[in-house]
């Protein structure tokens, strides 16, 4: 089979196709012959050496999400059968022509769904729930600020936020871009840098958004965030997209009193990955059948095309995924 | 009745006792004959003019808990009557003779307790409770770091925290002040400034603490604190001693994936204080009457020594609670 492996540390360049011997199955996993793999941001910081794997996931090769079809299957295996389309997380070396995987952290594909849909739907979309459901505690009727709504992420995020009958603030420093948002459930799009962010949000929401989801971190964008939340609501940080430091004023906690997770697919062990893939048959699947969540592609490129696709990430031009099909 | 009135912003002289007409209890409200209210740090940011009441709250007479006698009880009221020993939580207004509270927010007095150790008890075990079980979700065999263990809550904490069976690292300044704290329950006491203090959290709970009890806040201590916390760990932030501005660093937000929480005890409304007085007759009681839970009152002043209790708070060299005896 063939790899993406990246050598050494640096730009698109370093990312090498190289062949290696297809791996094999153990009992209860399953081989998948992969189709389409998304990728992600963390693929670029990977490839620069600043994101290392998580103990236990393939290493030297990028891609934390999959999507193809079962070749084979240990013997224990019990739900999953050669055949099947599956997707689903991995902690790394998705940029393969094969993978093994646990049967227990596979997520069926839906009939309707293309390779490179598919290849589109679990990071993006499980990320995004758990940040705001799982972690923020998003109820019906409450609102979601998403920083920002334009990414992968934002656009599932808006989606999953329409599906479960909250309302959605979303932000962009592209006003153009945002508004290809709305047609996806975003409720209030908000232009960063037309004016103060917490007075336009407290407008729409009364006392603040009851949930953030933030792929924006530092960089002044922390206590902003802090002014647009109501007392006691909860901002989740899923991404540093515009800096890593910033300056906290903890006066401001005390008195907005809410909560900060932080968080990442990545660093999930294997029962934890398995949670998410029975969380996402259970929850996301039936809104997905129904077309309630429909995975935004930007763009798909042929898996020989890496380090084009990894160029193309790095230009920050696209809305939505983009997707290397196998 | 007599009440220390907030005459203007200042030191503890802006203080003033004068003459007010009893309050009446409603329906479902007891009359207390005040016998004691605990001092706070939060008492003397108010006559500062840093931190106002709450609404509904008696803005201008400190004073956030109190121990005293019934003295009357509105028609309506079902569980305390006259003569009936309670204390509790208010979100203003204690240092007075007499106050008016919901039955449902009063807590009953046990019969070994003096006056002094009553008023001393419902702040700092209810806020230490909160802050490492509620909010923190502390477990049995987990390990909770307290900065700083020498005030009134993180003495109250490390006797909580071995009452169930948790594990705790308490931090102070003065070494002399923390070897107090140790016949109190602290199982590792760590004194600042004598070394890297994440290390030496290292080197007793193996990868850092599960909960971090904050009372210090900014100033340097944030990211110091979240060295200290274990991966997916929780920092709950309940005062700013040492500081409110701070320099975070978000990479360490996601290599941790720490839930950082802030709460104030004076900002719940009247559910949220009857809550937590349930919570406290059904959980801390018990512990309270065999022995495990003492309060730990520093200095006890009369009522018409108000302006000295707060220089005494001032100056900072006091380890556990100070008392008003009314």
């Amino acid at each position: 089979m063939k790899v993406w492996k990246i050598n050494g540390k640096g730009g698109p360049e370093v990312l090498q196709c190289e062949e290696r011997p297809d791996p094999t199955p153990a009992p209860q996993e399953v081989l998948v012959r992969v189709r389409a793999a998304g990728l992600n941001r963390a693929d670029i910081l990977q490839r620069l050496g600043v994101y290392p794997a998580p103990p236990g996931a393939i290493a030297d090769v990028p891609g934390l999400e999959y999507a193809g079809e079962v070749e084979a299957v240990g013997d224990a295996v019990q739900a999953v059968k050669p055949g099947d389309r599956v997707m689903g997380l991995i902690g790394g070396g998705a940029y393969s022509e094969k993978l093994v995987v646990h049967e227990r952290e596979t997520i069926p594909v839906p009939d309707a769904m293309d390779w490179a849909q598919a290849g589109a739907t679990p990071e993006a979309f499980l990320t995004a729930y758990r940040a705001i459901f799982l972690e923020g505690g998003l109820q019906p009727g409450q609102w979601c600020l998403v920083r920002a709504a334009t990414s992968g992420i934002g656009l599932a995020a808006v989606q999953l936020i329409r599906a479960f009958a909250g309302f959605s603030l979303g932000t962009s420093r592209s006003r153009e871009r945002l508004e290809t948002v709305v047609p996806h459930g975003l409720d209030v799009p908000l232009v960063d840098g037309e004016g103060e962010l917490p007075k336009r949000v407290m407008e729409h929401t009364g006392q603040g958004a009851h949930v953030i989801l933030d792929l924006l971190g530092g960089n002044g964008h922390l206590n902003e965030n802090l002014q647009c939340l109501r007392p006691e609501g909860k901002q989740v940080v899923v991404g540093l997209m515009a800096g890593r430091e910033d300056q906290i004023n903890m006066g401001l906690l005390l008195l907005k009193r809410p909560t900060i997770r932080c968080m990442t697919m990545r660093s999930l062990p294997l029962e934890r990955r398995m949670e998410m893939a029975q969380l996402f048959q259970d929850r996301l699947l039936p809104h997905l059948l129904r077309g309630n969540l429909k995975p935004v592609v930007d763009t798909v490129l042929p898996f020989d095309q890496a380090p084009e696709s990894h160029r193309l990430m790095e230009s920050g031009t696209h809305t939505g995924k983009i997707v290397l099909t196998v």
